[in-house]
């Protein structure tokens, strides 16, 4: 099994990840995140907002709503722009995107087998068209005219269903479809816009001084055509961005700043900081309006793939709004000269750097990158191959697992009441009295729980508990206090 | 002003809430949440998610994607049965929901003034329907016939625009309208639902034993015509639910157990127990499939309204989605007797007991709670009104205020330092150095913030702080260490 089908099925089997709606057949590219999945997303956003947000003076949140006004999309040019080339095989009735596929050489000779009935599997041969695509599954070149096909969800406000206007025999109205037209909002692709939007009741409100960032975690929506990798690309997703706001002329210091800092923060929690990088965009890649854009890149099980951009967006973003709204979305700084004027007070559209990270990427990310497998020795001595998640500490659904040996003889009870006095301090943890000790013990390897810690007879009478380390397999026999003590201090030590 | 305006006031002046898209002219009935904002509702969710699913050995989390299979919404009865009966006036085309409206005796003679053109504002007499409705604005009892408008909203997935379907000259073809049809699908109107689909795989992988509970925070949409009270009844909103599966017979005591436990939780956050209250539906209020249900009320500005339902739901929704997607959604305890057959081992659907509670509401009725007017000495010895928001310490944006008393003389760096250190507790901080004291002591009585620590020339020199209490207003003078400890002790006390 390659790794990327063994984290799947970890996914599944112990609740990190489910198919949406399963029971029906599922829908494809929607995911659930079952306990332990709900744990990881929440501590890698904490860990975040933590390092983004909280721990900073000059970075504050938001939570904007996920349908905006749809001016909103006009403005920055998510509704004109913000589609997919999308192209149907003539023969083979695949539907893929053509600027995914490699190009061919325009007027190049192919050959594929024909679908066609009557004719079937007979190898045709014919010439690559303009674009240079050809299909991805049969390899034919005869394929439609690529067509723009728009990866905002669409829904509708008000009180006309857009079903009831489209009906075989009667034509609707100019009216209801004006009406209906006059009340379509998009899903948000992205939960950036907002802060720019919002930029002037969050600087105002919050009495912030150039520079700041704005900060927000949330759900956004893609209508894809081609999903892939799991949770990598799908339909439904989860974004952290931020957009910080600087004095023209500092940008380059500032994306400098962001991206390496964004880049540790990875490594930081990572083990294998090599499969890590930090990779320039080159000309060719760059939106219009950026300067400069890195991508932090994984090394994924299919090769090097984005994680997070980082992107110089310049004043574009502001000046959009700006001019579609009306708004004056600038800064007045009163103590700095105006370059122009050459006076004090000086009022300027800020630029703008954004890091912006997939949570649901590295979500992924951070389980293929845990993934281990070592030999160790079982609890009857044996060794063998086994495999756990090198999660870090902050990461672990789990903090510990208390374990006790037997259901009865009041283990069961001692375990609960560690359990209680250990969750004052705010650890997350779980008492785990079924299966056998060894069974447990691949179980929170396999859901990455750091330690396990087993209450047997002996500690009713001496207050000690046996304490293995997930990564190593090492036990060690320590007071109840000092096991407490392992586990808190597991995470304030990286 | 009354209280619901000022703190309506406050959110958007303080950066708590402000309206969606709001420099494009707002949409309406959505909201966005501020720097502050942000903060507050997190902590509400911290706080509930600890009190029900961290800190208990029996629930678990969940976070469901917003768009599930359409099959869901047919099983559960929400594709035919949640909807509004809509009603249009005749006379001034005002729309509004018949079932909100009082109803006056069909036959009883009403009058109002006719918005008829070349008829202007004559005086018309006329007979309330079978409905016993009235138009709300104009009085008049000439309507449409109620018309079902469904609450959900609808996107569609795949290629197919719906509305490149829309044409008043072309009627689209039944295959084009089959295809949209198919790709139909809804954004949820509660995050329940997905408890109930991915129960087994939720039950399975984690190995979880019947009484068991299945938590959720998540955002969910309703497609409303009346919107109402701020973010009270909004469109797009955030709920709090858990479905807690329990074992036929055991009902009523869990029920009773969870809409005490609820009560109690915001009795424990709020100020003022007197105003949350349980009441009982009578039994014309209770979903056909309900047998016993509770609102927890919170006594708003306008009167005693919904903040939380507990209800008892049996086993209808596990048995809606068994029947709809023919998956064995039961229990097997091995060691209980059936009760049928008489023999050990029994296999059952369980019965669920559903607290769901709206994050949103909760974030207004915190607020509301806090809002506190009382006289107070200003930092010039003055006597006078002020207001307060007495939020409880974990419910506070920033736990503690670090103020300068100058921007110079190091007192700044002496405030950062402090603030610094501080965090590595986890406390949630600001350092403020703008603005005259009097005016940032007042800032952060707005905004709940329960100390101000102030730092002066003398701090450089004895390490103490001036600490302001914001309720009390008074003021103590204390070391480093003993100020931190003030301020990390009322977050346990309580």
């Amino acid at each position: 099994m390659d790794l990327m089908t063994k984290v799947v099925s970890l996914c599944k089997r112990r609740g990190f990840v489910f198919q949406s709606s399963e029971i029906y057949g599922g829908l494809k590219s929607f995911y659930d995140y079952g306990p332990l999945g709900v744990d990881l997303k929440k501590n890698i956003a904490k860990l975040w907002w933590d390092d983004m947000v909280d721990n900073r003076e000059n970075v504050v949140g938001l939570d904007s709503s996920i349908i905006m006004h749809p001016r909103v999309w006009q403005s920055s040019g998510h509704v004109s722009n913000f589609s997919d080339p999308l192209v149907d095989c003539l023969n083979c009735k695949a539907r893929f995107r053509g600027d995914k596929q490699p190009s061919l050489a325009p007027g190049s000779t192919v050959t594929w087998r024909s679908k066609a009935s009557g004719d079937n599997n007979v190898l045709k041969t014919g010439q690559v068209g303009d674009h240079g695509y050809v299909c991805p599954e049969c390899g034919c070149p005869h394929l439609s005219q690529p067509r723009d096909f728009s990866g905002l969800f669409k829904t509708f406000l008000g009180a006309v269903d857009p079903l009831s206007c489209i009906n075989p025999s009667t034509p609707p109205s100019q009216a209801a479809i004006d009406h209906l037209l006059s009340q379509t909002v998009y899903l948000r692709p992205e939960t950036a816009q907002a802060m720019f939007i919002q930029f002037l009741n969050v600087q105002k409100s919050m009495g912030l001084k150039v520079p700041f960032g704005i900060a927000q975690h949330g759900k956004s929506f893609r209508n894809e055509i081609v999903v892939e990798h799991f949770i990598f690309r799908s339909c439904e997703f989860e974004q952290m961005e931020m957009e910080f706001f600087c004095e023209p002329g500092t940008e380059k210091e500032w994306l400098s700043y962001w991206s390496e800092n964004r880049l540790s923060w990875y490594q930081k929690y990572g083990n294998h900081r090599d499969n890590f990088r930090l990779r320039a965009h080159d000309s060719s890649e760059l939106a219009h309006y950026s300067d400069a854009c890195y991508d932090i890149e994984y090394q994924y099980p299919w090769g090097w793939d984005e994680l997070e951009g980082v992107a110089s967006r310049g004043d574009y973003d502001l000046h959009a709004h700006s001019q579609g709204s009306k708004a004056k979305l600038s800064y007045f700084d009163p103590k700095k000269t105006d370059p122009a004027t050459g006076k004090v007070g000086w009022r300027y559209m800020p630029k703008v750097i954004e890091p912006a990270a997939g949570l649901t990427r590295a979500f992924l990310c951070f389980l293929l990158d845990a993934y281990s497998e070592s030999r160790g020795v079982t609890s009857t001595g044996e060794e063998k191959n086994r495999f756990f998640l090198n999660l870090h500490p902050l990461l672990a659904p789990y903090k510990a697992a208390i374990l006790p040996l037997s259901k009865d003889d009041g283990l069961m009870t001692l375990a609960h009441s560690l359990g209680k006095e250990w969750r004052k301090s705010g650890l997350k943890l779980t008492v785990d009295g079924y299966q056998s000790i060894g069974k447990r013990y691949a179980k929170h390897d396999e859901i990455g729980t750091p330690y396990a810690v087993t209450v047997d007879h002996q500690s009713l009478v001496d207050h000690h508990v046996t304490v293995r380390n997930r990564n190593t397999t090492h036990q060690v026999r320590v007071p109840f206090k000092q096991a407490q003590l392992m586990i808190t201090e597991s995470l304030e030590r990286r």
